[in-house]
């Protein structure tokens, strides 16, 4: 069962609700699959490319607006047609490009984005966007999409209630240190008051037990990774995989 | 210029010399290539893999000591001749499968494992691997390996001195909130006593100056991320990506 709908479009997803003008950022780690890509870009205002990622181009589902970066691995391959993007050149060596197009879409008041291309191959490229939920926290709502879930921060004092699909998979992980007075409640093991520290309880592979699933946290910043796929849950879950 | 050398073998890496006995475990991620496994597999005394990673065996460059997990993914799948490896099932919902390996190794002596396939695909489970290494650090040494990069811990009150080729890559960011007195010799980019925040600072893709590079962590945890390539240093350098 695939709870997955491309035609419904990513500004309707459960997890990141489309709340004004919103990017796509699209990063230069592995590719998305196209699907995930148009899925995301649905209902999307701005589409932006960090340096060479989309490369060529007219391949993407839809010409990006802009590619910014300081491309030094796109260098001596820039064609720019008069139907094609428009290049933002910019030779900062204290940001990545993936920083870079979200501080030109942050100064546009662009508050809300969603960074394809962002984890897998190199770890440290992969934390480092991580981290930038963190660093843009207080000027945008940012949605890092992996090949499987969508992935989110809560900070201090927040709670949500997101309407999920009864079996879907979930995780919670620290982003900066300690996260206290976690509270879930829906979730097959759920949590009051609890406190989180990295890498000291299995907080992954949670389940949706019932909709909608509720989350509080009070201090510290907690990241949410929602599965975009739901499996029903059955018997052998109270005893499964966490 | 690859300074990748298989026939040197994983238990000489600078940034992870052997120190003792020392496990590999394959984790269920996206595989290693051949090549990186058997690099890391030359002087390990123990080849672990967690759940159905590495499955089938015998086409690994050497065939486990131990296969171990809850096997939710290996059910029926496990054939079990005379000559393949040990299985050990632990249902246990609180710990990963990779989890499961390093209390295994950890209560049995081994204080020192390289983790393999343990990167990319799910952020939640990549993430989770790193925390690992803040968790497990009291009682083992732990380096994670991605497709380009070696990564390992350097906790409060550490210096190391890592013998690494002039112009090697390499990426400091905070496991577990803010890292202070970070400082860094023989570096393009040197550090004197910094304090690095979560995403507040980029120190992704540094290069090493010269040979020996120094670091030192006074409070806090640090991931270090340095890649096996090196590529010389040139004049662009001083204004290339960081």
């Amino acid at each position: 069962m695939s709870d997955f709908e491309p035609q419904a479009g990513g500004d309707s997803c459960p997890i990141f609700p489309r709340q004004g003008p919103r990017a796509v950022v699209l990063c230069d780690g592995p590719p998305p699959e196209p699907e995930l890509l148009a899925y995301w870009l649905a209902g999307t205002d701005v589409f932006v490319c960090a340096d060479a990622a989309g490369h060529p181009y007219d391949e993407l589902p839809r010409l990006p607006d802009l590619v910014i970066g300081d491309f030094d691995s796109l260098s001596g391959r820039i064609i720019d047609g008069r139907d094609g993007p428009r290049y933002l050149q910019i030779a900062d060596q204290y940001t990545t490009d993936s920083e870079k197009a979200l501080l030109y879409l942050s100064e546009r008041g662009i508050e809300e984005a969603v960074l394809l291309g962002a984890t897998g191959w190199r770890l440290d490229h992969t934390l480092y966007n991580c981290h930038l939920l963190e660093r843009f926290a207080a000027r945008m709502r940012l949605c890092l999409v992996d090949p499987v879930a969508d992935i989110v921060r809560l900070g201090p004092g927040t709670s949500v209630s997101w309407p999920l699909p009864e079996g879907t998979r979930f995780s919670l992980l620290p982003l900066n240190g300690t996260v206290r007075g976690v509270t879930m409640e829906g979730a097959l093991y759920p949590l009051l008051g609890e406190t989180l520290e990295t890498g000291a309880f299995a907080t992954v592979s949670n389940r949706v037990a019932v909709s909608p699933l509720l989350l509080t946290v009070a201090e510290g910043s907690l990241l949410v990774s929602v599965d975009r796929d739901a499996e029903p849950l059955d018997e052998d879950d109270a005893f499964g995989d966490r």
